[in-house]
């Protein structure tokens, strides 16, 4: 249910064209055609389903962690341990979505042989949106889970400053006529991608979404992203957890549950975790960031037949869609469904990107002699 | 992270005594002694752990559920299906405690033969606290996840009545020195026991835990109970989700927390969900609640050596406990950790329980000619 950018002034790309540039510039950096198309796909995915601030505008992120030495080129992704239910899966330091995507269909090819699959991956990256992964379960009529930890941005409850990242959860489940839940959500208030979508527009921050460098609440989105880029987050400050300040409104629980991916995407496996991530070597050189998912794969027909999940799921989401509305309120949504609906026109008429976007996709393209039309 | 009711009147009892007239008044009821001390292990372990809402409180609860027919005295539990890793198991009506134990331990076996269990449970009923159930793979050094769906109490986004119940998840993971994390937590922004201790103590709700049945938010808990009370929601109103109204402050991730509770718990395993719960015959009687649960296991060392698991566990809480402090906070608090020191302690000097709690139980005592001494 993420928002996009008030793009009033944006320009319009096919999502092709968009796919063919990110893939086209990874590849002029070294970065296998396979492992190019996939990372060009979860961008252009993101910027599909509305979630800009995970799309092609992130490809900057990906080319500078390759220059800085954070990414490793050409990776060894190898499986270190395994049962049949589970693996661990060690991403060399790779770009994110080929890792991420690898170890999703490990936990897949597992549950079609023993009805569920859990994979936990150390050593990779970014790896773009969390329903990506997750919604690779929807094609194999199985219920997808997928999460990672992340850079330091969140501060825990009672903390004055940053130390779990905005550790998103994500969980897809199919359903029959209805379009399949998918559920794919910061722990934190907002995604920082908010804050800086915020931060762009000159809007003032709602109250909740941060603290500043004193801990008090603001509504200075500037301030919040400076604090939090200068030396990750030792500037002070932070995103609030779910549930806001305080344990009143249950911000604790959002606290609670960024522990929880942390337990399992960076503890588990063996990753980084809290601030032991994105770390730099004593001449201030990226080491490899270390970031650690954590995905699952339930086989919906080890518990009762497909069709007849799919038709309960389409009567729950009738039902949900039936409930009264508030006040000015028109429509319930279920999770997924504004993405999907998004995705679908934007398929067709193209994806509309900030001129800052287009303009750093078209520097790229020019640095790396690769062709950006549209 | 729940808090107790004030009970400054209260009246302390030995956890021992408590269990015993809990078991005895159940089997005096018909219970089996083992399934009845499952039970009584249950609602004392909540009263030590400071969730009294779940306590001995509630042993009015299951009694006129039985009563009235919506849980089975001598249910058939058993496996529907199963895979090395999963299991649908049917509870048969009986009583949540007893089958949601049962289910766990086929969690906790499957994990142990190849790696995780994920066992989905139809045909239950109330099963207490979750944390109850995700702790037992504490023992067995392992992950635990519990959730379950529950009667309609919360509102979906955008919506003005309750359409969902307060859906929990607890998960919990060993550490070495540090005590376990144990996250429980409704994915409204409280649980409904929250709003009747306000309410019993006729306190001012905060704004942001419920809605009225005309949909504004309100500070009368009274209000709130009688709507939800009042034929299972059909009063209007209830509990917001965690994030609260709408989707500024992310209402939309606690509501889709609960939905997922309600997939994994009630659409997954053939149990009841939203508001297909708790239903009635024609006549006004109480069928099946057909509550449905959900629990998996995790085996650290499928990944990595459990002793390296617990020697991060307590890096990472020692990070977190050492993050600077927002003003007049002295203490960061990781999940569980109040209610470990609060269990020690209550273990020793007993639970204080109020005074109408005692009477009740003294009632229930008489009436099934149990002793009930403290």
């Amino acid at each position: 249910m993420q928002t996009e950018s008030r793009a009033g002034a944006g320009v319009r790309i096919q999502p092709e064209a968009l796919a063919r540039l990110c893939g086209d510039v990874l590849q002029a950096m070294g970065v296998s055609p396979e492992e190019a198309a996939i990372v060009a796909d979860v961008l252009v995915t993101a910027d599909l389903r509305g979630t800009s601030s995970h799309g092609t505008a992130r490809l900057g992120l990906y080319v500078s962690e390759l220059r800085a030495g954070y990414t490793r080129m050409k990776p060894a992704v190898r499986i270190v341990r395994e049962t049949p239910v589970t693996a661990l899966l060690d991403g060399d330091g790779g770009l994110g979505p080929p890792v991420a995507s690898r170890a999703m269909r490990t936990a897949l090819d597992k549950a079609e042989e023993v009805g569920a699959g859990l994979v936990s991956v150390r050593n990779s990256n970014h790896f773009g949106i969390a329903a990506y992964y997750a919604m690779m379960a929807l094609e194999r009529d199985m219920i997808g889970i997928a999460m990672t930890n992340a850079s330091v941005l969140a501060t825990p409850t009672f903390g004055r400053d940053a130390m779990l990242g905005t550790n998103p959860i994500s969980v897809a489940a199919p359903a029959g006529n209805a379009y399949p839940y998918v559920l794919d959500m910061a722990t934190s208030t907002v995604s920082y991608g908010k804050v800086e979508v915020y931060g762009r527009e000159g809007r003032a921050l709602p109250m909740g979404w941060a603290l500043d460098e004193t801990g008090a609440g603001t509504t200075d989105a500037t301030r919040v992203m400076d604090n939090l880029e200068r030396r990750k987050g030792a500037g002070g400050g932070g995103l609030l957890p779910l549930g806001g300040i305080g344990e009143l409104l249950g911000g604790h629980k959002g606290y609670g549950l960024a522990l929880m991916v942390d337990i399992l995407s960076g503890v588990l496996p063996g990753a980084g975790y809290a601030d032991r991530m994105y770390l730099t070597d004593d001449e201030g050189g990226g080491l490899p960031a270390n970031v650690g998912h954590f995905f699952g794969a339930i086989r919906i027909d080890a518990f009762r037949p497909v069709e007849e999940f799919k038709a309960t799921m389409d009567d729950l989401i009738r039902r949900l869609k039936a409930t009264p509305k508030l006040a000015g309120e028109e429509r319930i949504y279920i999770h997924g469904e504004k993405e999907f609906e998004a995705a679908a026109e934007r398929q067709r008429s193209g994806v509309t990107l900030h001129p800052d976007t287009v303009a750093s996709l078209r520097a790229y393209a020019d640095e790396f002699g690769v062709p950006f039309s549209h």
